[in-house]
């Protein structure tokens, strides 16, 4: 059994933010698998996404109940080998899973930041994780790989860090957010924050926007399930039920499945932090950093690239995917892309175990020939 | 200038529901343009979609600025032309636009129904429009046309009433909602259930759970544009910047736009019609009937069909309204069916104007054809 455990890193400088505004304290909840080789060329950097956290694999306990949440593709053998590679993972500033966030303590005031917590990046989280690599005396990640928000953030170390990453896996990801990506997150927010105990943030630990929070969940919920998976496993089956009720709670199976997940959600995750995270994620835009050329955003890349995206994904469509390889190609990146058939939408990138880890497992081989060579 | 007024129309006898339960007392609200022809003929009831109402051409006054909902498709002269058709359109039971629904006066109690008002079906909004066409003393209407929402409500006509319709045109709708239809009307009413005003449906005139209606709105709003249209409209434009805020407010125009959507329909609709008229719509499947199988639901069926349907529509996509379609050619219906090329999504029922009203205009014109050889 792989055991893990968190660890935590404090910034030894301030960060300065995409906003303009300095974070003064930060701590990086992270944790390793494996081993880092003599030469440090064995480290692979994994991002989370949006509601992920640090503990990406392998249990904390010997009774631990629930290894980390990418623990079927890492760990001794498998396809993210930790006999072979030394795995970090760490969470994202602005979450609430360890790293600095607004719920933290503002050590100007002594009080959480709550929404006085500045407004992060997604480049502000990975100029974090860069100092973190940095402490662990890593010059050189082997490879970058995240899903959803992990891919945007994999991105930006490619154009950020570029002689920091040999190669980097965005999977199930977009260059920018649109317009319906940002409307739902809007509306996501806006259910929290019309929550009554959300109190412009300032909730206390024991009156939680949980209803709103849960609603802003399962609406995201549903943005990662295709409309034909949805089909198949509820369809329009009722709920322990032959008949309608004639009632409007949880009558069919999908409603009380999407409660279940809203439920789940508030016991694990932070409303502030919802907000912050989602917002990270409307402001993804790296073309406009270029006057929306994103071919010259990736300008800077020297990483080999592995695009992957899903044929049911409708929240980062394979065309999504499809931009960036083209933006890449232009610079003469090494570039290899694969759309998974696949008919889980969005949430395949953590349910097309098998395809997508013989993918990226045999990526790594190659890079590693190349780096050897 | 086409003047309409809205009329009422008390039904006789008490109102048997799918639910088992009884209205004692229902009021339908109504309008109607144009003459009724001395043989009757000349009749088309059109259905209105959720948030509409039975304002559904002209104006209510020479000074009213606005007219109604689709006055660019039916008055004198128009695609469907009131100088030759007698056009009669009223609110859904369950509504909040003058027919009886939630916020009505319960007879037995004296105070408004909320949420004791009985779960109501579409079939349910249709029984109570034949009583009013009966009382009309029209035996056949000439036409049952309705998008979406009223789509489902023109096929109940074709199946419940196969004698007293001559052709139905229903547009951008389903034979039943998906699990992801259905997940999002949820979704949609916990955000209202979570308003702090909602009070269980108790709210009063003044206390209205706002927020909660507007956030439920905003979310629909999304599902009715396409992906397409609205990066098309908005794209990722800030609103009044021309950089990030680094705030939550409105920092997007798409964001404004959906706030702006959301203010306005708290002005008009009512948040418990919009949870009993969203819970209609989920409970509407065709199929379920007669054990799944379409075909036989529309065994009765007389009338002859013109299907729409748009090609960026993803909330009831083309696939819907094909088996639709199939389904009639197997009880060998004659079935027209169309799917108009459109960017607008859902919406473009009632935009794609030119498009869909000629369409309709010819339809009604070779089936009165037909009705007079």
């Amino acid at each position: 059994m792989l055991l893990v455990e968190p660890k935590n890193f404090q910034l030894q400088e301030p960060l300065e933010l995409d906003c303009g505004r300095v974070l003064k304290q930060v701590n990086i909840r992270y944790e390793t698998a494996g081993t880092l080789a003599p030469d440090k060329s064995n480290a692979i950097l994994i991002e989370h996404a949006l509601s992920g956290d640090a503990h990406v694999c392998g249990r904390h306990a010997e009774s631990d109940p629930k290894p980390g949440w990418w623990d079927e593709v890492i760990g001794p053998g498998k396809y993210i080998d930790t006999d072979k590679y030394f795995v970090i993972c760490s969470n994202v500033i602005g979450g609430c899973s360890g790293s600095t966030g607004p719920r933290s303590v503002d050590p100007d005031t002594g009080n959480p930041y709550n929404m006085d917590f500045p407004v992060i990046t997604i480049r502000d989280m990975v100029r974090a994780q860069k100092r973190l690599i940095d402490h662990l005396g890593i010059n050189k990640l082997l490879s970058v790989i995240g899903g959803s928000m992990g891919g945007m953030q994999a991105m930006e170390w490619a154009i950020n860090y570029p002689e920091s990453v040999d190669c980097i896996i965005p999977i199930a990801t977009t260059s920018q957010l649109t317009s319906q990506n940002i409307a739902f997150d809007w509306v996501g927010r806006e259910a929290i924050q019309g929550d009554p105990n959300w109190n412009k943030g300032n909730y206390s630990a024991d009156h939680i926007p949980q209803k709103g929070l849960a609603t802003a969940r399962m609406l995201a919920h549903i943005t990662y399930l295709s409309d034909e998976s949805m089909s198949r496993k509820f369809g329009r089956e009722l709920q322990d039920a032959d008949s309608y009720r004639f009632a409007f709670n949880r009558d069919f199976a999908v409603e009380s499945y999407l409660e279940y997940q809203g439920r789940r959600f508030v016991e694990r995750f932070d409303a502030n932090s919802y907000c912050y995270i989602t917002r990270a994620t409307d402001y993804f835009d790296l073309a406009s950093r270029c006057g929306g050329d994103l071919a010259k955003a990736f300008e800077p890349v020297k990483s080999a690239f592995l695009v992957v995206s899903f044929s049911s994904d409708w929240l980062f469509p394979t065309e999504e995917s499809i931009k960036i390889v083209r933006a890449l190609l232009k610079n003469r990146v090494n570039v290899t892309f694969c759309e998974i058939e696949s008919s889980y939408g969005h949430d395949a990138f953590l349910l097309e175990v098998e395809t997508l880890g013989t993918m990226i497992r045999d990526f790594l081989r190659n890079r590693q020939k190349v780096s050897n060579d």
